[in-house]
């Protein structure tokens, strides 16, 4: 029999990773329970119907459909039009799938619970979404999204609250050299105005938004491909060259927009936060304006939120404001801001700096060694160290102590106890595993000095 | 538009059911940490091929099957054999499908990884499973399961353990009134030997399985249809009848079942069993032997458990000892014994019981109103109250007092703060929305209150 294995893109996740995972997931609560957001879940499966159209035609494709059973599917198979599309026949054969993202169906429990929700809702939500995506380094078919969004409201207190937020979380991560992005929509939709290329916002937006991976070149060629105006060109390439701080790029901008209305509302309100955390300060973030920032636009409305790390490639955090979300599922008027965490990067990121704590509090402090004699007692004994808060194993079997201890090592316990009392019947022989120092000591001081 | 649904038989979870469930989750992983489980997580998709055959006929219809995609669906709907059954044909469009439980999941995971694990392996696992059941009050088509297994250990230990395991979790949750059956597959064993009908253990253990809920006499004729003898059902009536406390019945079965080898080695596991919680008691778990007690007997060879609450209908908890789980996927002579947790009807208990602490501590604290004057400060102020440990939300917009009074209530955030300093202007204006009082108190007193 060959060893199973499991669907490609997924995975299994130790209990060493967990316990990092848990760490990560941890903090992330912490701060979003802090500022008042409230979690929810929703079920893994959603109609069909409830996600299809929401993500592209590429979206569609990588959602994961569930089979439909019994009668409905034997006569769906008996009318199988081989003529028609794929797509089509997926919709005949299936009734549910598995959710792409959290927000979708944040929106559809939004819809659907409006009548029990005071607004504004400040929600968060933790669970595992599945992408039919190819698999490569980084990219999984199953992986958690960790969101939290306010609908309801539209002040711009949203905007700034969640970016203190992620200060906060890449804080006390110990991540301390991260950049947050900024940028607005009402910019983006302000440069297609004033280049005279207003219809074309969506080509203009995906190429600009390329500038720091392919260079000012390459982006100007797939402009010129998209059908840009040599004259739109012109007038893009200074808003493609600013440089320089937060203010100065402001400055910038608002000479080149300052015939653009919607531009300049999208400008004023990311003046509105800068100044904010120019005068109240960030914890580690350090604040850029980046104006070839775009993520999925046909989404946002307003202000776009991107984390990255020093090496300022993958996205570790984004997210921004959307004024019609709920409005794919008819209710319309609730605008919306949200973030999301990428989990797993901020995984890899923690790993390959070495930034997690040392965890063991989590796991076994004390293994009891099993030698076949007194087994009564040391389950009793087990049983008072874990009421006395140290998290204790008795090895089930009376292995040999060489087996028992190579136990103790391959789960980083780091305190074994036998029960060789010495002269003294009330104390117990505990042996350090870091040190391999071994000495008598009684209960008390072995609790006392397990808690430290 | 109509408005949006959710697949049959699952559920969103609003914030309040949510606080209540982590609670659960949080009180039942606290003892598994507490007696050395390490958690691991196991993808939600498996190879079809993983899950077939593992849970019977029925629980291969019931297993939620996801469709292929592009090319191999594509041509899966060329050749599809009208002729040949469905569950063949779901094969051909299928090659993955959602976990039915942790088990064989875990199963998979410790064949696949088996050079990286130190048997024995205790490991938790609290993930959702998914069952295409028809729906019913109490039955989910998604429902978390929260499993522990030891594998890799034949002690009678790991038994003792998981029984005072479920007495802690059970009484930390202030469910007081309960009882643990315990029974052992060596018992039905015996049963079925001395009643000379071998060969029809199965059909034993499931009529006797039933004989609480349907009464002596339907579980005889039940026994007469599937063609046990007259012979073998005079001899089971006596044991069908026994009655009494743990150690009478256990007297009576020796008598019964002194003939039967395996029968007599299942009476001294529960003896063994019954006088380590005899002698060193149970916080609030009542435990009683009860030979009908069977559920999936396939799949267990030693002992049996179950919880169940007062009225002693629906199972809380339930598990036991099975001897060759991991030998499906080609590694033999693994033993193994688990517990898994109902999280769905332990919640419905203490529900209807009234048992949930006040798990206010857990949201917002505090509210802070906007007046529309000086957000700015108030922003500064949310953020200082939180640094100081307080879960707070300042309200993003200026709307009327009455509306964000409303919105503290419909969130049961016990605190409101209002900017409106009194003569000394290092004090703020605080609402009790119990009492509906209202002080001024400089913010170190709030906080300390707060903090009560």
């Amino acid at each position: 029999m060959s060893k199973p294995t499991i669907p490609k893109g997924t995975r299994d996740f130790s209990p060493s990773v967990m316990m990092k995972r848990n760490y990560i997931f941890e903090v992330i609560q912490r701060s979003f329970r802090n500022y008042g957001f409230k979690q929810i879940e929703t079920p893994s499966m959603e109609s069909l119907a409830t996600l299809t159209g929401k993500y592209g035609e590429e979206g569609d494709r990588l959602i994961f459909k569930i089979l439909n059973r019994g009668e409905k599917l034997s006569s769906a198979l008996k009318n199988i039009d081989q003529s028609t599309s794929q797509g089509k026949i997926e919709h005949q054969l299936c009734n549910e799938a598995l959710r792409y993202d959290l927000t979708v169906p944040f929106a559809r429990y939004v819809v659907q619970h409006q009548n029990e929700i005071s607004f504004p809702f400040k929600r968060y939500q933790l669970q595992p979404v599945w992408r039919a995506d190819r698999p490569q380094k980084g990219r999984y078919r199953e992986f958690y999204q960790c969101d939290a969004d306010v609908v309801g409201s539209n002040s711009l207190n949203n905007e700034i609250e969640f970016i203190s937020l992620i200060d906060e979380v890449f804080s006390d991560l110990q991540i301390k050299d991260f950049t947050i992005k900024v940028n607005n929509r009402k910019v983006l939709s302000g440069i297609s105005e004033i280049t005279g290329e207003k219809d074309k916002l969506i080509d203009l937006t995906v190429a600009i938004d390329k500038l720091e991976k392919i260079g000012e070149e390459k982006v100007i060629e797939e402009l010129v491909e998209k059908g840009i105006s040599a004259n739109a060109i012109e007038q893009l390439k200074p808003i493609l060259r600013i440089q320089g701080t937060f203010t100065e790029k402001l400055k910038e901008l608002r000479v080149i927009l300052a015939s653009s209305e919607t531009g300049m509302k999208g400008l004023n309100e990311m003046e509105t936060i800068f100044n904010f955390f120019d005068k109240n300060g960030l914890q580690n973030a350090k604040l850029e304006l980046d104006m070839t920032l775009a993520r999925g636009l046909n989404y946002y409305t307003g202000a776009i939120i991107e984390v990255v790390g020093e090496q300022g490639t993958s996205s570790l955090c984004g997210g921004g404001r959307y004024d019609d979300l709920t409005g794919i599922f008819g209710l319309k008027n609730i605008s919306g801001v949200g973030i999301s965490f990428g989990a797993d990067r901020i995984y890899d990121l923690m790993e390959e700096k070495g930034l997690f704590p040392d965890l063991q509090a989590h796991s076994t402090q004390l293994l009891i060694v099993n030698n076949g004699n007194n087994e009564e007692q040391m389950l009793v004994l087990a049983a008072e160290f874990r009421k006395a808060g140290i998290h204790t194993e008795f090895y089930p079997d009376a292995a040999k102590f060489n087996k028992q201890l190579k136990y103790a090592n391959a789960n980083d316990i780091p305190y074994v106890l036998f029960d060789g009392k010495g002269d003294d019947a009330d104390k117990y022989e505990l042996k350090d595993m870091h040190s391999g120092e071994q000495n008598f000591h009684p209960f008390n001081d072995i609790v006392s000095l397990l808690k430290k």
